[in-house]
């Protein structure tokens, strides 16, 4: 069996400005979560995306985005999400994501809770002009190591669909 | 060769706080606009959807988003959106959009300017407590209309490869 | 009596993603609707916000926002958003904003419609490192010409006490 | 001297999302996380916000914002919000905010960094029809409690001016 790519997470409260009058979290805030998340991965991984742009003149934008909403996110709650890179090859990277809400003992999967999003968003390397380039090596063998698994975390995937297709070209 | 549904044309002007440091528009707020897209056709169409949800008790949340973007859109830029039913079948619809920049002569596509993003929302019909109904014969009827063609735009369609497979099902 | 300054009419349409789990608009997103309301006032008056940033080095940021919400904004309406310049002195901007909805007759201003919120901004006029500099003297001119009142327009302003006294040393 | 209410700090981490194509927080973002605070120190007291709108048909609408700008926030920053209850009677409440960027030893306030922006909103007590209402008794109790001095902090206060004369008829 391939092993998993590492797994990061991270925690998020629900703001007031993030629901609609629908009661529930406005679908568009999620995407704002994801980036949340990947910053937050890229930096447990001692990237820092903030001087990737600023010193490097290297931007990651979006250019897919695709999201399946499980279930609501409400205000103030408190959410899990499992953010985890699936592929990187040239210039283009993909970013696996889970959105959970933790739950008492009882309800939802045992392990995370109840899933509320999953999606893969799409990026390419660019510089601030938008042309392509490709990442700095640095900044590369970084992601390199963020498509092994972690020796501690040997959790199945529910993303891992989408991802073995990819990490089968892009894991090199 | 199948007759294509209705397309309808939204207008929409990029506010600066959509920008981001990028100098771009942040790529969530394209959510925002297909849902501007998708409520003017039904207006377009008589389907007021504020009285869907307030009169009816009835709501469209966004189940999946797929979007992929071609091109940077740009501050103050005034963009066509065009939006178009591609299924609606039992309590699922599907939106497809198209997001143009209309160009000069001689820039991208003659007709229609340049691409900067496609994409299609699937929507369930639920009720505010969020369980599963359908939608008002009323409301439904309208939206069969929209899956026709307009008799005065014979225009193909870059949604289509997407749409075709769905209105097979959903066109009925 | 000290005549108005002009006022620029904008329609707004109140987007589902601006709402909140309250049902009303969230407040935050005013900010944004009087962005569009300024630079509405500005492209009328032939002045293109966009290059004057991009063209002459020159931007507007907010320095100082105070607004007064007086009854709330839902979704799907459509609303007026009046702007006006209060004051042009050196590098310092002020615009006053009345947010309304128009009634059908016989409900709130007979004139205006409900008065929903009034606001003032605050600008300094920066270059993009943001070191304080003066307007080009084209822009100038035309804000200038902004602060004499319309032939046509000798509507009395519900914002006139913020007004007059910024008008009178700024007027000139 | 009168003695300061209780400050609470929140934690801020700067988001993608919230920057504009000026390369700096986009100003209505500010309030949101005004928000943020106000429902951290409303927690960090036992009092669930969330609670008192969904069990006790009590909700805190903002009617004015004032807000100044002293300094940008830009992306990915750490900033620390401080907020305080400054005034509280019958239906109205208010709250203050600096929101500040941690400083290496040298740089701005020693002890608090620089000083980003000040602002104080003031809120209504309204049920969900939006009617005037007071607050529950034990949430009163709760913010009365919040507008006496914290023992171990005789910090002295930026936004005292403004806080100083509400408090003086509120603070009972």
């Amino acid at each position: 069996m391939k092993p998993e790519p590492r797994t990061f997470t991270t925690r998020l409260r629900v703001r007031y400005a993030e629901t609609d009058q629908m009661g529930v979290v406005y679908h568009a805030n999620y995407l704002i979560w994801f980036e949340v998340g990947r910053v937050e991965m890229l930096r447990a991984l001692g990237f820092a995306y903030q001087r990737l742009e600023s010193e490097e003149d290297c931007v990651l934008p979006v250019v897919e985005v695709n999201c399946r909403y499980r279930a609501p996110a409400r205000y103030d709650e408190e959410l899990t999400l499992e953010t985890r890179l699936i592929a990187s090859r040239g210039s283009v990277l993909k970013f696996g994501y889970a959105l959970l809400r933790p739950e008492p003992p009882g309800i939802g999967d045992a392990a995370r809770g109840t899933l509320l999003a999953e999606a893969v968003t799409t990026h390419v390397v660019v510089d601030r002009s938008l042309r392509k380039r490709s990442l700095p090596a640095a900044y590369a063998a970084v992601l390199a190591e963020a498509l092994m698994p972690a020796p501690e975390d040997p959790m199945p995937d529910r993303l891992s669909g989408d991802r073995r297709s990819d990490t089968e070209q892009g894991g090199g």
